[in-house]
């Protein structure tokens, strides 16, 4: 088999991991070459994973007829335009989430993907990890019945930097998207309202910043379910990752991981290790899997797992939820596409 | 020490229990009489417990200059009125809940019992169940600093008939009116404003009497924390009761109790016992504990755990509930007492 | 029906448990009348109970004709002299055990009760344990297939004075007793054959007494299967009761209880409440439910869970055991009856 | 940091897996040369993991100066000669476990070790499990204090095929000489008595072919520790992996893994994933990080973390289990180095 030859384009943190990662674990991928307008930092690290192309201009790697897929790791406010030109490229697109934060952009983005007639993936990673996932199987299976009520829980272990979260766009576009999008994956149904409530109980300096800490959403799907999310940016115990499907046959809840079973017993209490502090030990899996999807699609083996529609969607529901805690009240989600 | 000397008003299921529980299980407890208007039929079952003294009108027995603590087990539209005729006969008031669906009347109670001087306990069993009470433990010591983040989980095994939830005020008052209670007790804190949400989907002929099957409500509090509570009425595989404090310094979460500790490891998966399907399995030390610390209470040894302005509140709450499902907004609650 | 008139024979720590735990949870039985040979230390408690006669002499208990079952609670090594007494009287037999140190006079005691032709029911209270039961329940079930490795682990959480030790007739008799009825509980089978290994690692005062503190030992089993029980006199975390049975189609494992299920995270670790500390908090449900079994049998309504012959077998395989750890050599057990 | 350039001599399923890990993840490794009597067989994926030295001889692989350390993959028959001729070569070795099945033999690979002064490991990779690492830290550094009882259960999914077993060396060199490590990995300390039980309960043909299929063994340890170890050829409910150290002052407990923390709530049970079936599924990091420690070790940064002695020391144990079983007695081992 044909191996695919990708691009990729930012190789910050999230970019490295993406190479390396391709490298490593999925063998029907090759790295082709990379992009970041930072070359200088990127040459040493690139050298040693054996890159030889690398390019200050991304567009010098669209250029490439040799490339067949990219992925787009850049910051998030280029993330629509770089996917745009990769998508006119020919080239099929793994796109960082969000797509961005202006839902007319990303309408932009989706028209020109289904022009160019490449594959477009979200970087939903959580939706590959093996908890996550295997709840999934069990509604769709049906083992669990129609779904009544979903629960995800989803925590940092600390917050970022104030100047990040300044320019984060907020708890529900920086953190909580991915638990919308969650809701959507374990629900396999559009949420149709959302109720939003924020609270500041961790640091003022937040507040200042005009963000909330900790978070209680509740969404109202089409199918009837209802929904409920919780964040906090500060679980002192580790990153607390739960999620929970109650449905009409039963229920399936996913915990979280721990580094190991061991159980010590002792005059104190009885205790296990704590669970993982960093999100790269809790997704190192889903973070692999997104890319054998991803490959897979290309392939034509299977359909992308998350499209550009369902990058869409993630940003229309944190903008509702913007607009609910700002409002105090339920604001109604309508779908144009 | 002199034994408390109960009568106990009411021998409906919940009445026999409690006399059995308190002949049983609280030794400075006695029973001294019974009242139901059905005198006929506890009879036989009173004999049984070795209960002479039996009466169809409970004013008789709150004649008994004997007695010093009474328990209002009657039916829920009788609970105020032999609440205060008990408190004007200076007799201790174990009144099951909700003490009454007009706010006024409760008032009313409170009013009297604040006259008699006499203490006055509601029966939320659950904030004497071993689990939530070591999380309410955990709350209480610091062990997990300020709490942000209050969930309940509670489902029942099956819905009641339509009859009785016909009857019943809806399920904000019939059902979540415990959780509502237990978010006070594990926070510490009153509560500020709810946004309810409310869905159908087990039965149509819950939808038909007027009343939601599905519920999640959202409710703020007066230490800025946030709680959010779900309730469904049939969750297949048994009576779902479960909490959760997230603090500034950790978490704790109570899971559900299974009958046995036993794992069985097959080719098809590893399994455990159900949880308990019956309330009374469940609640069945809770139901023992709160006269404990009723008679404690009435002996001077440590306060009423849970009194008659708890009882208002959970009711204050509910109605704040069943309004913001009804006009879909959230409601401030104000209390002037 | 017609209730069970007990007479309980020594009202020490156990067989006071008892007389409270009948006059509490088994409605069919009646405590009728008490003897303890130090009269005076019974007297109040008795009256307290409730019970109106009571001797100094045994034998004045069981010429009561009204009597229809009796307790032994004494002295161990009045265990037998007192079986045969109340057998030869007519009387039903409750024996704690062991039945006696001496298998001649257990043959002796077996002998009485077939003439007698009452039941006799040896105090294993551990085969009533929710989760040990369960356990046997999947093996009859045949849920887990044909056993083929039990495993049993019991530790005490501090060891009993040296005082106690010296005339306990050593650890495997003291304490693994209950594990080696417990094996042939859960396996349905004989011991065949006994491999014990013991140490002195927790005081040398029991070493110095004549006694080990930690055990292994090894049991095959005439289906073929191979038991390992191990034993400490002091497990610092609590009194830890577990039991596993693999067999050819999977496996049971019982875990140890706790009293709560409440799980803690802190910056520290996971922790969860000890287990249970004291023998009585973790068997309280066995205690009572071998007297339901009791009555049950005496009844008619089903055979005798425990009988004289299990008391008995579990004494050879002690003797066996502590044979094997003087010879450091396997033991083979025969049977004569 | 210079990197280390490692021959392979064997490419079986073993060889194979261990060269695709040094590539993967072992950053500090080079694989420079396989060797394989079967050379044909090899080729097509030795080209595909880019390595491009390849020898039926596994002498003309030793030749080669550049090669820093050897992993002997062979046949267990070859596994000593094959050493010996690479310590002599003065490459570092690796060696899978056994050693020899012939106690001399490995003394003669001890010495030669010692005379060429290279660092020599052996492959007992359970050492390096994330689970059982665990419980030897906490062994380590005090917290559970001295051990008292060791417990290790070590279960396959099935038998492998009889004629296999025929050439095994029996379950005890073949399967429990993991566990006779472990033993000694956990409580840091020497056995010095076995005593062996077997049983043939699974299948007819493993009795024929001379071998046991199930087998409980019991050693005793230099430090007046008891450890008790289960082995069966067939667990059906997958590849049940566990040790349980208990000690003065405390006990830590290795359950097994599940492929997901997943819970599903049933009408019928509460259920969650079966464990691993496959040894790889299970030991997937185990089989990496061997090899970070004996890179670090070659680098000077730690010493070898399981030896030629600890190679040693397992063979000798098996041996004298085997003779337990065969005469039905203890034995007792001593050791001359």
């Amino acid at each position: 088999m044909k191996k695919i030859r990708f691009g990729v384009i930012g190789t910050g943190r999230i970019g490295r991991l993406h190479v390396e990662n391709l490298l490593r674990y999925i063998p029907q991928a090759e790295v082709f070459a990379v992009a970041d307008v930072m070359i200088d930092l990127a040459k040493e690290w690139a050298a040693e994973q054996g890159i030889e192309r690398i390019f200050a201009d991304y567009k010098e790697l669209l250029a490439l007829p040799e490339i067949d897929a990219v992925i787009v790791a850049t910051p998030t406010d280029t993330h629509s335009e770089v996917s745009i030109a990769a998508a006119e490229a020919g080239k099929h697109v793994f796109c960082e989430k969000p797509i961005d934060m202006d839902i007319e952009r990303i309408k932009e983005v989706i028209e020109v993907v289904k022009k160019a007639g490449i594959k477009f993936q979200t970087g939903f990673n959580r939706r590959f990890d093996h908890n996550f996932r295997r709840v999934r199987d069990h509604v769709e299976s049906g083992l669990i019945g129609d779904p009544h009520i979903v629960r995800v829980t989803s925590r940092d272990p600390a917050p970022p930097p104030v100047s990040y979260i300044e320019s984060s766009g907020g708890l529900y576009f920086d953190m909580m998207i991915h638990d919308f999008d969650m809701v959507r994956f374990l629900s396999g149904s559009e949420v149709v309202a959302v109720t939003a409530h924020g609270a500041n109980l961790i640091d003022e300096a937040i507040k200042e910043a005009g963000d909330i800490d900790t978070a209680v959403v509740t969404l109202e799907l089409a199918n009837g379910a209802l929904a409920v999310i919780d964040n906090s940016r500060q679980a002192v115990y580790g990153y607390d990752q739960r999620v929970e499907v109650f449905g009409s046959k039963g229920q399936a809840v996913a915990y979280n991981d721990k580094p190991s079973t061991v159980e010590v017993y002792t005059e104190e209490n009885v205790s296990t290790d704590k669970i993982p502090y960093f999100f790269l030990d809790r997704y190192t899996g889903a973070f692999i899997d997104q890319f054998n999807s991803f490959v897979d699609a290309i392939n034509g083996k299977s359909e992308i797992p998350v499209d550009e529609v369902d990058g869409l969607r993630a940003v229309q529901i944190a903008k509702a939820a913007q607009e609910s805690l700002d409002t105090q009240a339920r604001v109604v989600l309508e779908y144009d596409n």
